[in-house]
């Protein structure tokens, strides 16, 4: 399994699949979508566990996602959207990760037509967890994400729910771009999003048939 | 200097700026933007020299759009946007890149306000020249750069034409997200972007005082 330096420093792409989840979908008054659409943010928005609070840009309405996230540990290309065996064959290991979105930015970026990067891509952007064991999750469509946000609990909704799942999601990124060993893949956030602001203390964890396998707190400044 | 082959192997990030040259944001019934915007393209879409052809993904109407693209030496962070001398500083080399678009894709995610990262980040979209020595072009807004397809010119213009400046580039993304060496950054297209099919063949170059300092070609497969 990849090193949690290593996570930040080896990552070359990050890819996030977007409205995967059906009640976030309704919740930003988005459609559902007929099949899955993705954006990247740039390696330079991770920041490890320990390493200092999420920013918050000036002007920004700053909102949490928690994903479950993929960190990829070989080349996938063309991979079948029903090849359940190669997409988890192709996973070294899973975080917990938060997308940070600059909501107004994003909103803005939508009204325009204009592309999420920046919305999505400001350094601290994409708080990780420690590394979870793939052993820690026989399956990852059957495990329970949530965020508080100063304990108060805001998401919390079993992976199960998920519109697209992990091998389609890896089939139609990989029939697009080569995915390679470290990169890392966010598979959608489920309902409860919401704004943080200067000092709150937003903490995520991951549960397995009620058990806790992962958890991790991080504060904004 | 970095190598070439360092420059896939070790980029991170690629940022590209859209509508920067006037008439290409006309050409393409555009608005001219107030302010820059950039977007992500994934490091496993830079397609080096003799690598092999550009790819044509199905159904898919593929543009090019030559643009002088920097090599980042250093971290970049908050850079001023006047800073000229820190701009320069940070770039370790010049490339040609065409920066190749799903332009019917891009077309259908402005409409639904959905991200450009598939239109723009499919393998083999960042096709990209030799590395070019800093020395080679004195000053990055005084070069010709432009684009044949089959010996047929389709784009020249001056890098004088640009709507936003290195300088204003560097500053507007080091001020979102830190640059790290290793790092390449797309300037902008000028007028006359247009599609190319299987089999035709794209050449780039540039040009400093009418004297020619690169030339690169590539086939469509
Ligand atoms: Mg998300
Ligand atoms: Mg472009
Ligand atoms: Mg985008």
């Amino acid at each position: 399994m990849a090193s949690l330096q290593s996570i930040k420093s080896s990552c070359r792409k990050v890819m996030c699949i977007g409205r995967n989840y059906a009640d976030h979908v309704k919740e930003l008054n988005n459609q559902r979508p007929k099949q899955p659409f993705f954006f990247l943010k740039p390696p330079s928005a991770i920041l490890l566990p320990g390493a200092g609070p999420v920013l918050r840009p000036r002007g920004v309405s700053l909102h949490y996602e928690v994903e479950l996230a993929l960190v990829i540990g070989k080349q996938v290309k063309d991979l079948h959207p029903e090849d359940t065996e190669g997409a988890l064959a192709s996973i070294d290991a899973y975080l917990l990760a938060i997308d940070m979105t600059a909501r107004n930015v994003q909103d803005e970026a939508k009204k325009k037509g204009l592309p999420w990067s920046i919305a999505k891509g400001f350094d601290t952007f994409l708080p990780i967890s420690p590394l979870i064991a793939k052993s820690q999750i026989p399956d990852p469509h059957n495990a329970t994400i949530w965020l508080s946000v100063n304990n108060q609990l805001k998401q919390s909704d079993s992976t199960e729910l998920m519109l697209f799942r992990i091998p389609r999601q890896l089939s139609d990124i990989s029939r697009v771009m080569t995915l390679e060993a470290g990169d890392i893949v966010l598979t959608g956030t489920p309902k409860g999003v919401g704004q943080v602001g200067s000092g709150d203390v937003m903490r995520a964890g991951l549960s397995v048939g009620g058990r806790e396998v992962a958890e991790a707190g991080m504060e904004v400044e």
